[in-house]
């Protein structure tokens, strides 16, 4: 069990989640990857980095009219496939003249992301002390899909069809509270973001700040350095099992890890 | 992949979801070695296998009461705690007698069992080639210090608090599937208990028996042989992974695993 106390809480933390896409992985390689391999079975011309931005930046205002209760809640699923369509549309490639599974794959691409190099050896090295797991906008299919892609060794993955709400909703922050019987305050948010984890701290989680000052490529402008005093800030997942007073060394996952209070002695 | 095709169900299995008590873990060991700890400390005489057994044996009357609607759902983590209560009293026991605290630790032992021997190894091989769950009536939080005391790979644990239902309800059998995005058919149950079994098989779940003679000790009369023709029958999870076309010497889990077809090649 983690010793490591949030001065923000005042809990000593017993779980780290962590924000995935941009935090955990890198969803702009990944997606652009599978916009090439597309675009390279139909023979289209297209900046695969630039429809890869693009796609995502329909993905906040998608999940805004769930939450804004415009629309009944959709898994991220569905809204990536309806978002998919309308970008090719805005490219000027009707979806209907490609292969429906063809445009189903691309929109399940989201699964396949690369991880950040530190994620991995980082969040393993977090699981001997916390029980670890996403606090993500995917739903738990993608979720389950992208951790055995990428070898995340979650403990738990809980995905937003669960609690059916979607970051920065408070709810969203608060369901992993509930199935882990956990305070909220035991609870540290990762994430790359500062209004995610402006919004975790506003529903009453700890907070993690891990810097990615290239999710959005070279130019990137936002979220390069820390707007608020997080608990934790750090520049990789390594330095963050630092930080959270766990050995880097003990990045391997031992069959038994360390016990509880109320775990027998014997 | 796997590339296992249920004979009952004609699908392709992609999750192998387990029953856990008996099946996974060996809990009358676990519950004997704690009861045996707190009777240690109290310095008082009890038969603690005879104890484990009087306490399980309050499982499924108290689930009941939960089924058929004559209380509310409650977790698990509850009903062990009063079951206790009820088990230390027919011992002569008065729960108040001892300190809340170390009930509540005894009541808590539920997660901290010991692996059957087989299971980590047959479970890291089938975690290669099929999503790995617990299908279990614990609650998540239950499941998930279970897992990491007991060191089992899980790629998702979706307790029974999240569908809000306790085998051998159907809802309890099919709200994995709604949360991974699979139809019935291509989840299979795993489990020591023909009846667990007979009732996932209702629900629309190809089933595997694995026998475990000894769950109730070594007098252990019932479910000693498969009762139907359950998909795959087995001796053990190395066996179960054999029979499913999982190659036993993969048992250490690769940083990335199986690709599915939609999966990038690249």
């Amino acid at each position: 069990m983690g010793s490591y106390r949030s001065p923000s809480t005042g809990s000593v933390v017993r779980a780290v989640l962590f924000d995935t896409f941009g935090t955990v992985v890198d969803w702009r390689t990944g997606i652009a990857s599978a916009v090439r391999d597309f675009a390279h079975r139909y023979e289209i011309r297209i900046d695969a980095t630039q429809f890869a931005d693009a796609w995502r930046s329909r993905y906040q205002p998608a999940m805004h009219r769930v939450r804004s209760g415009q629309r009944a809640f959709v898994d991220l699923d569905t809204l990536h496939r309806e978002n998919l369509d309308a970008v090719l549309r805005d490219a000027g490639l009707d979806p209907a003249r490609f292969a429906a599974d063809d445009v189903d794959a691309l929109a399940r691409s989201w699964r396949w992301l690369p991880p950040w190099p530190d994620s991995v050896p980082g969040i393993s090295a977090l699981a001997t002390a916390f029980i670890v797991g996403p606090l993500s906008n995917g739903n738990t299919a993608l979720l389950v899909d992208m951790a055995r892609y990428a070898g995340l060794p979650w403990d738990v993955v809980l995905g937003s069809d669960i609690g059916r709400s979607y970051k920065p909703d408070p709810a969203a922050y608060r369901t992993p509270a509930t199935y882990l019987g956990l305070e909220p305050g035991e609870i540290m948010l990762v994430a790359a973001h500062n209004g995610d984890l402006a919004a975790a701290r506003s529903a009453g989680l700890a907070t993690g700040f891990v810097v990615r000052a290239h999710e959005h490529g070279p130019g990137q402008l936002s979220d390069l350095e820390p707007e608020a005093d997080w608990d934790v800030v750090a520049g990789s997942m390594i330095e963050l099992a630092e930080r959270l007073d766990v050995r880097s060394s003990a990045a391997a996952r031992p069959e038994r890890r360390t016990r509880r209070s109320d775990e027998p002695r014997s």
